[in-house]
């Protein structure tokens, strides 16, 4: 590799290489051809590290044209479009596929249409989801974890990110409140997953025999979760045969008396620390007395709830959840980790193992020169497993503890902001009275021509019409994006979600005045 | 932002910065000092696009010193150390967590430490793995899904992704060879959470009401898989609370005789195409006489071997794969995508989304702007669901499927190689006479001391102990890495397997080689 190669060449923002000063020129190459170069020219073709560095230089202009356009506020935070008219192909974007190979400038105008057509996430306008924000050193963990391209199998093809995983864990567990000689967990893909394991390791604990006999072998199983819980714990049991009409739903304000319901066996209890819509968290004290009385499993599912422990402000919310047997915590969700990275906890150790281990030979082999205990992957339901921890262990090292916890606390804050401008102006009204527990916000815009009608089912039936239209105008002007829902007896009615760190006051002014310039004629 | 500021900068390949001729520095600022910039002053932090800018220079630095060493056959595999000594802190690599954050340099130093002390999954010496090699467009593809950071649930926040999610699967459903008018499917997160969707949905096909009433209200229900099949199929089965003493292995020499089994009802049937340890295909169209003519879901496991149907030369060995209801296809093997890119496919449409829908309200909303099928979210077991597919979608547009027939046909034809020399090199034996059906070629290598020893017992124990003791110093070398394993009668042998095309020849020599030279003193 010649270093000048290299050398020569000067990235400007805009992402064109320009070759520099004349008397500087004369060893120097003229800029790379993408129309004429394919992907088999890059490494590891022979003499590849040229075009690859270009290449590779150019895609990091895309995206950090990207990074940076999402940070402004001035930015779409999308350009919809109607799934035939992106299937049509829009200004040459065609999204078929071919059975001869395209230049890499091709590839790398579709890699900006790809961006272009998508939804800006990380915009501090975009209040859709649970999880939103781009943390840039998140996403540096990312980039190296893909260049990395391994497995969490083993140690053996993973050791340092294994290591990882065991830190992260343990650090996990420390803050929910476990002792340092309990604890065990593991990395899965998504909250529901994680959710399904403490189902699925509960049954083993109380039924060891379920997993080579199975479900008929076993009394009728009954799970108890909250009201406002997850579909996951649903849809968990529909996959691990227990029947999802043998999950029964307890109304919060029941108090969690658990009944022996027509010989169904109560095993498992599911709390909620951060329910998806309201943001609200179980009684986790009242729900463990009742637990540990009956002998009943304890989950805590603190998928969206967990990055609260982070904050000493805000912890108090959880009390109790160091009572509970199993906790699911997204990292993804309330700590900004891009997507996607869930944890299940479990405290006692070894279950994970004993529940899930078939012991494969060929993965592993207990004749190994080093620790086997090591080589984790048995422990999980997946025999490949993605590697989620590193960029969750980078921010940590980039943050600390205290970042995170200041991260959570402005989230929070902000929720607290809109809760505030939400009394205090025209046209709105909070589905909750109180303040909001979590950053979770549930409000109504009621438009100018519906605010004499008097409550009752007319009003009902156009007020459930009125977020959906808005969100639809939303979509179109692609200004700003929050999710509605209808719940329980509620109509459609906004829910606002903060866990961006970059959304200030001036974006919550925004969506209000946004909600209303789009809603004002409904 | 200055544009300036970036187009001043010279990037040169050992990663430093290097300010140019004096004559134009003079509106030059100097190089940032990351030992003093923290993440907090990356974006979304005002005025953080310059650093932003630099940070993720820097980092590409670093990840494309890592590519072209990779590539490099003088580089090593991996750099051995035991979990005690990583844990303990290598030259100031400290996995730790703390509450203060580390600065930028600290970052950046930490991703070197991580690259360094892990394997090196791209080299085009590592046979470990169903999965290895670096592709570079899959890399980019990453890096771009990782900067969009959205989530597969909904055509809201998804929306290019979703389609080519549409196009890859009706691309991938004509290759097994379905028609038009039937095919589904869904990106999961590995092999084995496919594999757990074909029984899943083979489950809730024949009974529906599993799905609520859980497997109590079923008969004892049996599953039939090949001798040799993945243990995803077991792994499966305990999850599913279908039991895995109810997955009865069929001998491969039994020609799929089904029987009725002490009152099981046998319901589903796995094929494979492409074993774990020998690359072995299941008789495709034997078996679906015989699923056909019983009415028994038919799945193939083509996690490995469905790479082969690329491959004009290659895909008759998966004749009859498009007999089957169900199909597990992963490309992050075979086909070199990135981690983790796996499928199911489901020939008859609608059973996924009935199988596993609960209509959340807060995501799924019937009254949407747009056609509302677009959110297959609710076909997946999974809530939130990583892109997997974008990098996938790159690839095939810049290599097209014939880029995909050659890479699969060139590690063929390096198994082949390797097959040759095997039985012209002294010393090793192969465990099958035939000629490798996949790119798995396995084998014993028997030390000069050993060559003279009559088989049986003692032969065996001795030989069981040469493949792990030269892997031992395999790993500490760092030059190759390869797997072994026993399997029923037959002691530690090794596999060696090939899906990186940056594999030559000299590769293959250098691995036979190597074990020679390790285990010439056993």
């Amino acid at each position: 590799m010649d270093f000048l190669e290299l050398s020569d060449r000067i990235i400007d923002s805009a992402g064109s290489h320009k070759q520099i000063s004349a008397a500087a020129t004369n060893r120097r190459q003229a800029p790379t051809d993408f129309s004429i170069i394919y992907s088999k020219d890059l490494l590891p073709a022979s003499g590849g590290e040229k075009v690859t560095k270009e290449f590779l230089h150019e895609l990091l202009n895309i995206l950090l044209g990207y990074i940076c356009k999402s940070s402004r506020r001035s930015g779409k935070v999308l350009d919809f479009h109607h799934p035939h008219q992106l299937k049509e192909g829009l200004e040459g974007f065609s999204l078929q596929l071919t059975d001869k190979p395209e230049t890499l400038e091709q590839i790398l105008v579709d890699c900006r249409d790809t961006l272009k057509y998508g939804v800006n996430t990380g915009h501090p306008r975009f209040f859709n989801q649970l999880s939103s924000g781009l943390d840039l050193i998140g996403l540096a963990g990312e980039w190296l974890t893909s260049t990395a391209n391994s497995n969490m199998f083993t140690y053996e093809v993973s050791p340092v990110f294994i290591l990882m995983e065991e830190v992260l864990l343990k650090k996990m567990q420390g803050i929910v409140g476990w002792s340092d000689d309990e604890g065990d967990g593991i990395f899965c893909p998504g909250g529901t997953i994680s959710n399904l394991y403490s189902i699925l390791v509960a049954r083993y604990y109380f039924y060891p025999e379920v997993k080579t006999r199975g479900m008929r072998a076993l009394p009728q199983l009954a799970i108890f979760t909250s009201e406002h819980s997850h579909y996951s714990v649903k849809k968990s049991a529909a996959v691990l045969g227990m029947g999802s009409e043998n999950v029964l739903m307890v109304k919060c304000d029941e108090r969690w008396v658990i009944l022996s319901f027509q010989g169904l066996v109560p095993f498992y209890v599911n709390a909620t620390a951060g329910t998806t819509v309201y943001g609200a968290f179980d009684p986790f004290n009242d729900i463990a007395d009742i637990c540990h009385g009956h002998n009943l499993w304890m989950h805590v599912d603190a998928a969206w709830g967990g990055g609260l422990l982070m904050s000493d402000r805000h912890r108090m919310k959880l009390q109790g959840i160091e009572r509970a047997w199993s906790v699911t915590w997204n990292p993804h969700k309330m700590m900004g980790v891009p997507l996607q990275c869930s944890v299940i906890l479990i405290k006692k150790r070894g279950l994970l193992q004993d529940c899930n281990e078939l012991g494969a030979e060929y993965l592993f082999q207990r004749d190994k020169p080093y620790d086997v205990s090591y080589d984790t992957g048995d422990k999980s339901i997946q025999c490949g497993r993605h590697v989620d921890v590193f960029k969750f262990w980078l921010m940590w090292k980039a943050k600390g503890s205290e970042g995170f916890g200041s991260q959570v606390n402005k989230c929070l804050e902000n929720a607290e902001y809109l809760y505030d401008q939400l009394q205090r102006r025209t046209g709105f009204e909070l589905v909750f009275k109180n303040k909001p527990e979590h950053s979770n916000v549930c409000f109504w815009y009621i438009p100018p021509t519906m605010r004499g009608l008097p409550p009752g089912p007319d009003r009902d039936t156009r007020l459930h019409q009125v977020a959906p239209r808005i969100k639809h105008r939303m979509m179109e002007q692609g200004s700003v994006l929050i999710g509605y829902q209808p719940l329980g007896d509620k109509v459609n009615f906004f829910r606002c979600v903060f866990s961006n760190p970059a959304t200030q006051q001036e974006d919550v002014d925004f969506l209000l005045d946004e909600i209303t310039r789009l809603g004002n004629d409904l």
